[in-house]
């Protein structure tokens, strides 16, 4: 273990902390300077892997826009297909839509109807686990096509937000690998 | 090359064309359902290291959103470092802009100012080559910070709009998989 958690903290290392972005007050995890660095590329992606190797996994759903860096890859190293779910309007064909809230207002996630089926295995992936409201309806959105959500997977945890605790109560696992004290 | 061409016309057929997306008369090519298959999703991504796995390539570099997909992907796979280019506001350190005309207004998009340095070898990744506008406009942030862009690389090539010779005029190779007689 002595090995994995080293490797982790040389990815935490490269993940950037940018103060008030994208508002005053709030600090930014920026994984863009661990995705160009080529060691953390390949361990983020392994750790994932080996996380979910072994789950029968049918799909990667990959929240837009920098859970498709992190999902695209892993499908790739899996040897599965890649589903993005995006923003609204985004999506060419047919969607089903699942809206959250924010702090102020809602937002709201969009994954083309045909894209999974019933009984499919579907882990979501996105680069940052804050609140969890875009993870559940993620989420949400997988389940409604009758698929299974495998697990939610994260590089990145913001443990006071306490996300963990909102996804699990709607009975999927959390996966992260990197846990901060930041809100 | 039989082989790699019947590869080829293998993810041409999971390609899907949407008609009128985002409006009427538009014929989108919609690649969610080329990287949902895996097989789909395999070939593509060894298409492009195998055309660039012997450049010396530094970096990948990935136009957002679609081209996060297939450039993270590619970056993993070649062991190096992915670097997002992104619309605007959506980086959050200090950036560096570039902004192309399209038939109506124009679009600007944002490099990480010290995401790649002088000398860096960089491969510039979208899903579609339509006008090249974006493409070209990429390809400028990498030269503006001294670095050399060795190829820009697409999954779909649109003959008509001929955004291959704009690119060329700049100097840049250009890589495709999959030419459509589209515009």
């Amino acid at each position: 273990m002595t090995t994995a958690l080293s490797e982790y903290e040389y990815v935490r290392e490269n993940v950037r902390i940018v103060p008030d972005f994208p508002k005053k007050g709030i600090m930014f995890l920026d994984i863009t300077t661990a995705v160009k660095d080529p060691k953390s590329m390949q361990i983020m992606i392994d750790f994932l892997f080996e996380k979910l190797k072994n789950n029968n996994v049918d799909y990667i759903a990959g929240v837009e826009s920098r859970g498709f860096i992190f999902g695209a890859a892993l499908a790739y190293k899996l040897g599965i297909g890649f589903v993005p779910i995006r923003k609204p309007n985004k999506l060419p064909a047919k969607t089903i839509k699942e809206s959250y809230s924010l702090e102020y207002g809602t937002d709201t996630i969009e994954m083309h109807e045909d894209a999974i089926k019933s009984g499919d295995r579907v882990v979501v992936i996105d680069d940052l686990l804050a609140t969890g409201g875009t993870a559940v309806a993620a989420c949400n959105l997988v389940k409604r096509v009758g698929a299974e959500v495998v697990a939610a997977a994260f590089i990145i945890e913001l443990d006071p937000l306490k996300g963990r605790e909102k996804i699990e109560a709607t009975g999927v696992e959390v996966i992260s690998m990197l846990n901060y004290d930041l809100d």
